[in-house]
């Protein structure tokens, strides 16, 4: 039983009726709805929550984390980051959405800026497979079209992704690694680019998919955290001059 | 059902005492045996059989294919080998084993020598985990010790992995990458170090957890093979002068 | 001083009005040309010269290879494709351009079928940058714009290259991985995609400098060539039960 | 005219007798004796100075930092390792040296603790050459050996290197990897281990090459920083309902 817990900044849909008009339960609630099944387990926390709703004991018994923030990255107490990010690296997969790119989270796990370019105009977006023998695409086909999406452009400052799963292509004459994966510590990461407030993109069953998909993928290994510090030699060592 | 393959050139275990004594099934038996359980089904094929036992029907129904091969490389029919490559690159997982570094299959699919440094002495290995996030490290140790095994040594003339999961010391003085992915077409590949057929190293308990969760990793991706060749766009395209 | 070779299959140039209208010199002549410096010797070759131009005696005295083939993929001779191969591995650069993805070289280099999708529409094609420290893009903006080009489309069928550093837009919907560099053996290669025949691409300023750019990154290391093979210990190594 | 500032921790030259005697000048005196050439103006800074003589002025004026430190990591103000991140992010080289991979430069650039294992035991390291193309080991052996040095061992928690270049064989039983390169932003980062302050390393012919060599790969890349925010689209967007 894998049990994931869906955070979400949860502002949007409190304020802007298109947002609530989509998703009604917040996207969280969309997002674990369709992930829930017999063999995950899915909590929800939101911003406004006591801890962020981001408890130790949640975290402690989450396997993976998803993470979809915007407009309130800042209000996200820096040490509810570092007990985030302490779990990541020791084992968490982190699922990281959208405009989660600048949250303190990614930022701090990637150490580059993760800025980009962005324009909301109603575009189409075109993520193509550029790696397709990685689950992530098990049942995707070349591409996936959204008919209307927020553009984000490169230059993404982010690492070099480990593997690199989707490219975008967008209508306004931008392209965008929209796919990525990183190991940190003993933890996965997927950062997953679309999900724009007021589009209904985490309705589609492909984007769903992708994320049901990355979810399995970001599972926890099962092996002890590794020994650091200072350590007996293994083999004997010569006395030297 | 996971459908694995495991492949032996079945040479040494007819023409060597300690070999057969050690894996008096062939180092094929000994594999398929670990590997069986209720979700993955084994068959073996082996050199001296027809095709290799490598027949259109039996690696059209498998997922992935083990490969042990050392003194016999070069009487491996190259249409067998360009079978087998057809398949990696339509998403038929690939582990090779020990000498099969230097198999038609492994080199055709590297774009290298894959040559190496090595020495048979009875020297100790240590298998370091350098990933410890990667599912074929599921269940390991810090590292894995190998008691006796035969040495291979940087450099070692493979591209750069895709991921580097573990990094071998030896006892002589050497290193060595020691457990390699890579990614080809829809396949995925495992290049894994140890398994120098004098010694009982596929008995070992850890050996064979690397194995299994290999077979795991290797699994295919159930999509359809990507279209090639030429495509009519999926936007207008402007009339230029 | 850098010696780079322009190996070029110089057919369309002979048969193609409007191919000879853009390259009087051949495609190889119009590389030559902006590539000579002080710094830099360049030496051209062509399909239809003895050993396609390419003999012992040229391959050993060249730094960088340059490939632009098209037509006559098959035509090159396998023995010749396998000194080649020899020579990258042993340090010589090679810079792969364009329809040069189904080469024998560069298949054989990569292990893949290098296939893609691909379109003559005269469309427009971006290559926007995304490793901004690749010593490649130096004096390059966040762009490179090229009015009309033939479309190649993903999948392209390479491994993950070592180094993405351009990703393509094309006005008919689909996206490109344009620059990729990898390491093989000794040898460094970069793959470029732009440069079909019947456009003055090659005569475009920033295409130059890219090309300029990725001579001297592909520049050879100056050392010996790794020893493969039976090895001696380094350390004493203790005698077992 | 390359500009490297060789910035050193410089405390325990100032209370340990045997550092003093190794390093007369500091490390940061060494090095930047060694390094200094017609084409590379050196300056030095450490801890003490003012701003830890790392001012806006000098920073601006740095095409490649180094840095040593060990014992004082924590004594680095916050608002100078901001400024230094923000230039490696911009273009400017870095290169950490052994005890800095924990450095909060480093760490901040890593994302994750950049924790190993350690021992000081007077053993013997060898790091062999695993990517013989790289610039980086122009003029170097298969390996470089020092005769007495601190161990570092695995697991070595940082992201998988962009590029690995060396990996070291220590005579307690350990490996680590020991000459890693990284991306960020528009700025290139070298890892390379060897270097306790009470051995004579930096005093080591090779070693010094291999500091050079990566000075020159390190150099900042010759073009504007990306834009980053609100983007006006370069193609017509089509109105939809």
């Amino acid at each position: 039983m894998m049990r994931v817990t869906v955070w979400n900044e949860n502002r949007h849909e409190q304020t802007n009726a298109t947002v609530k008009d989509i998703y009604p339960n917040g996207i969280h609630g969309t997002i674990a709805q369709f992930l829930s099944s017999e063999e995950v387990e899915v909590h929800t926390a939101t911003l406004d929550e006591k801890e962020h709703g981001l408890t130790e004991e949640v975290l402690s018994e989450t396997d993976v984390l998803i993470w979809w923030g915007h407009l309130a990255h800042h209000e996200v107490k820096d040490e509810i980051v570092a007990k985030v990010k302490k779990r990541v690296l020791e084992g968490m997969g982190l699922l990281v959405l959208h405009s989660g790119h600048f949250s303190k989270i990614f930022k701090s796990l990637m150490g580059t800026t993760c800025d980009l370019k962005w324009r909301e105009a109603d575009e189409r977006e075109r993520l193509w497979v550029v790696d397709p023998s990685h689950p992530i695409v098990d049942g995707i086909g070349e591409y996936i079209e959204l008919e209307k999406e927020e553009m984000y452009g490169e230059h993404f400052d982010i690492p070099a992704p480990d593997q690199l799963i989707f490219m975008s292509w967008f209508e306004g004459g931008e392209v965008f690694r929209s796919g990525c994966t990183y190991q940190r510590g003993s933890g996965k990461i997927f950062y997953f680019r679309p999900g724009h407030e007021t589009y209904p993109t985490y309705h589609q069953s492909d984007i769903q998919k992708v994320i049901k998909n990355a979810v399995q993928w970001l599972k926890p290994v099962n092996r002890n955290t590794p020994i650091y510090g200072n350590s007996k030699p293994l083999e004997t060592i010569t006395q030297k001059e």
